[in-house]
């Protein structure tokens, strides 16, 4: 079962008890019983940062590995700064190539340089070989952990080799064939292996529908892939076809929270790197600002078309009544029709042969809905405001128009931005907001000041 | 290896070709060639709905029912509009019980019972069982393919129990075990019963840390279940700890992408049910017109404050030039303090003992903020623009206070939303936004209206 909140708050103050009064064995008793997770949990809970030291060290190199990669980003970073030379490299024999790779990476090049020097020798050619793979990349995210046989072997010879294997591959779902060239080119379950006589070929029985990644594929790519065709595991193969690792499912679906959250974030207009459990209030406020810097740039530009067209306003103040209804409406319309094309972008439903398809869909949707919102206002401003019928109509084409054109650039921006290789989920975020409001403050104004010379 | 586009165009042309032929032979001899995924991807590509129709009725049921399963709700439901009642049931007799629940919820509940009535009678019941548990939760995404021994078994009749269901299911990652109550005691790998002799009691080999989520559970919850512990199937318990049925990743996989869209959609005001392949431009319109009409009303209380606060505006008209950077800045900052607190509580890093802490720092953070871009927009007005130091020290101090309030209700309201049950991802929505907009203008005029009877 989970462990619930009532249990870590328990825990927490056994925990905290016993810290105080150094009985480490009581404090292990209570540590091994729990899932790496569940500790590291535990640890991050902990607001005393001597007390998090304390606790990690207790545990073995072993256990420690696997909580130190359960840690948010934030508690590591700090805890490593603390660690020995010796503890590191310790920690780095016993992870994965992966894992080992991405651990290190975190590291300055130095401390990583060290480490690297005393690990043990077959790890860190792993290592090496792994980190001329970008991280976002298959080969950025593959383990080389993996059981593979020879296309003339037997399932005899294939269960032998995972028992061979049985201590470096700690979870094996899969056995991979290839030929004599290292090239993939089917794969067993181990419920294949389990159901056939040890002396069946593994030929004979073998998967030959695999699907395997080109190391160079775009994680995001990856993810999508893998949920395509319910991979647990997914191989990797260099430009060859041979079989280069695999990645594990859980990796997966480490990369597509991740890129769920990178896309939120760009909503919001916040920074990748802003961390939950960041402390300083400098640090947070430091990432937040450049957006809010951009916000405020466009809003004094909107002052400034604003105070372009001041005669106009002067002459008709009730014109800047309605402004945020144009400002807001525009934003509305742009982020839906931009939303929906990131996403389909990023699952991949939508592709550049849909780009005319798409923005004629979009451009009639929000031409009807524009309508039927340019006809409400109108009512609303020349019945409900007793305005003249003038200004009711230009408010309700001023709205319409905007709504057309914030759906224009909310349907292309997305599409230019994938073109030009920049993530596509900026154009949900408040640069695109701002620039609506700009361009749709210009339109009114410019649609007001226009009618206004003809009265 | 993955379908790349270009393959798709050129099986599509062919594929057009043989339909417009009626060559079945050589369609079919392409369609067993691929993925059902890719089949499905194929049927959805195809414009015509009766070219759809026709390949999908090439497949046989075992085909088919897979196909289905992968095809986008929107293609999905017209197929299953022209598939005759035979046929329907055939393609659930082929399903495992979590897929033919999932597939009967969507159909009318008129059409779902006559398929169930001609169904086989061991799946029906499945689904009969299965259909009393919420969709979104544990027991609605669970299946009941499950291999299980009893606590007492050996390794020997763990493998026959496997060879027993190979059939039934098709996926095995783990035989669980339970005790003669039936309650969950542990489970085993593949891996464990191939490197152990076949007379092991599994009582000796079996992991008894088992994570198991209870019936009820939340599917969000779920799948930050296994994320937390790298399961690739949970299993899923009763009250009394019995097993019930597993969850397996690529179903858990599915969930993460779905409750990911959801919050993207609900920040965008896109209604959960915008299917991106809808092709009826009147439907996507009806869909999106609801968040659209609040946003126009939210516009027109804002209209109102302004021409409330008329008589300032009217002594200084360049107060209207600033009230595009109020609004916009205020929903900035309050999206960026919901956004993160969202995503906290959606991945249960935040719960409801931190929200005083969660708070204060997001305060902090505003404050700070709040105040650069307050001397900023200070300066701008004082110098760049010639106001006087009066005017811009309201616009500044009316910045500031704004900042501060929306990074308050940006805070709290997802928190508030998440105590009443409600999705907090609302928060991050238009309403929000447009409620920022409101009150932020207030603020704005309330000060100006103040300072203005000082002077």
């Amino acid at each position: 079962m989970a462990m619930e909140e009532k249990d870590l708050a328990t825990i927490r103050d056994d925990i905290l008890f016993f810290i105080r009064e150094k009985q480490d064995a009581k404090l292990l008793n209570i540590l091994l019983s729990m899932h790496p997770s569940d500790i590291a949990e535990l640890i991050q809970s902990l607001d005393d940062d001597q007390a998090q030291l304390y606790l990690f060290n207790l545990l073995d190199a072993e256990l420690a590995s696997n909580v130190i990669l359960e840690l948010d980003d934030f508690t590591r970073e700090k805890l490593v700064e603390q660690l020995g030379r010796k503890r590191l490299t310790a920690l780095v024999d016993e992870m994965d190539s992966d894992d080992a790779t991405d651990f290190l990476a975190e590291l300055s090049d130095e401390v990583a340089e060290e480490v690297l020097k005393s690990a043990e020798e077959e790890g860190v050619q792993e290592v090496r070989q792994l980190m001329k793979h970008k991280e976002d990349t298959a080969g950025g995210l593959m383990a080389l952990e993996i059981v593979t046989v020879r296309d003339d072997s037997t399932v005899r010879e294939a269960i032998q080799e995972i028992r061979k294997k049985a201590e470096e591959v700690e979870d094996v779902y899969n056995v991979y064939v290839v030929d004599r060239d290292g090239k993939l080119v089917g794969f067993l379950t181990l419920k294949d292996l389990i159901l056939h006589p040890g002396d069946t070929p593994v030929a004979k029985i073998m998967h030959r529908d695999v699907h395997a990644v080109p190391v160079t594929m775009d994680q995001e790519e990856v993810a999508n892939f893998a949920r395509r065709y319910d991979l647990i595991a997914v191989p990797v193969v260099d430009e060859q076809g041979r079989l280069l690792g695999r990645i594990t499912i859980d990796d997966i679906v480490d990369v597509m929270q991740e890129e769920a959250e990178e896309d939120i974030q760009r909503m919001a207009g916040l920074a990748d790197d802003e961390e939950l459990r960041e402390t300083s209030v400098i640090k947070i406020a430091r990432v937040r600002l450049p957006w809010l810097f951009t916000g405020l740039m466009g809003g004094l530009i909107s002052a400034t078309v604003l105070s372009f067209y001041q005669a106009s306003l002067e002459k008709v103040l009730s014109l800047a009544f309605f402004v945020p209804v144009i400002t807001a409406m525009g934003g509305n319309v742009g982020i839906q029709s931009s939303a929906i094309v990131v996403r389909g972008l990023a699952t991949g439903e939508i592709d550049f042969k849909d780009i005319f398809k798409r923005l004629v869909k979009e451009l009639k949707v929000s031409f009807m809905n524009g309508a039927i919102l340019a006809l409400t206002i109108f009512l609303v401003v020349r019945i409900g405001w007793h305005e003249q019928v003038g200004i009711a109509l230009l408010v309700g084409g001023a709205l319409l128009t905007v709504i057309f054109v914030a759906s224009l650039i909310g349907t292309t921006v997305p599409l230019i931005l994938k073109k030009l290789n920049i993530d596509p989920a900026l154009a949900t975020g408040p640069f695109i907001t701002t620039s609506n409001d700009i361009v749709g403050l210009f339109i009114y104004l410019a649609l007001a000041s226009q009618f206004l010379e003809k009265i």
